[in-house]
């Protein structure tokens, strides 16, 4: 067993399941979103300025039970949970690729593109490296169909 | 406090945090990697074919105590660990964005492109969407000057 800690929580405009984006790139204007961090791990900040892009890493503390195989509501067939973004995960940990807007105060990041709820715990933040994160050919597999960007 | 599990364990060449690149894509050929699923979850695999690339969750289970700043080996000031994909995190969770090379039967995907040490438990499994994960001209901050791709 592995144990976790949030060190923020995420503030956006979504505030029930039903508000929450399928890709919040299509959203226009983007809504602004912000990462507060506890004081403890302020620290760890150092260094952010000049990053475009960041990974949040969080939990879905709302997720539900877990849901190994369902029907996704855009498509036709059972898919399995790890061919999908859905919450209902083994460990639902969710990640957002973000806009990273720089600092309001020493605790609080702005942010752009995050689709999760109001009060989301977060676990991480991690720059975002185009070098080794920047997939852009990479392929779809069921969702190609479905792709809105 | 939160709790997790391992859905199944990675198998790579890297046997001690020494040997772990720090960019696979520099290793021509790049080693093939492993994740073993554990039985349970194998019914949440289905549907991955034809996605080329996956992002990979996992416990960094040899990450040691939690350093919010320090020193990068290949920088000469301090930073915050936020602004670094280092082990020590608060929650150390390592991600990957790794290309997928199909199924090794039902249990065993093959990769390429993780750097974890051999035996990192797997927490999730997603599917790389680049509709949202691909943001190919993020500025890479203090990092810019390092990078290796």
């Amino acid at each position: 067993m592995i144990n976790l800690h949030p060190i923020g929580v995420l503030r956006t405009p979504f505030v029930t399941l039903a508000d929450c984006p399928r890709n919040t790139r299509q959203l226009k204007p983007a809504p602004v979103c912000r990462a507060v961090v506890d004081a403890e791990f302020v620290p760890g900040l150092a260094g952010l300025e000049g990053f475009s892009h960041l990974i949040l890493v969080y939990w879905l503390h709302q997720a539900g039970p877990v849901s190994l195989r369902f029907k996704p509501p855009f498509d036709d067939q059972e898919r399995g949970v790890f061919a999908t973004r859905a919450p209902r995960r083994p460990n639902p940990i969710g990640l957002a690729v973000v806009v990273f807007d720089g600092f309001d105060g020493a605790h609080t990041l702005k942010l752009r593109y995050l689709d999760c709820l109001d009060g989301t715990p977060l676990l991480d933040i991690k720059p975002y490296l185009p070098t080794t994160d920047a997939e852009p050919d990479a392929t779809m597999g069921w969702l190609a169909p479905h792709a809105t960007r």
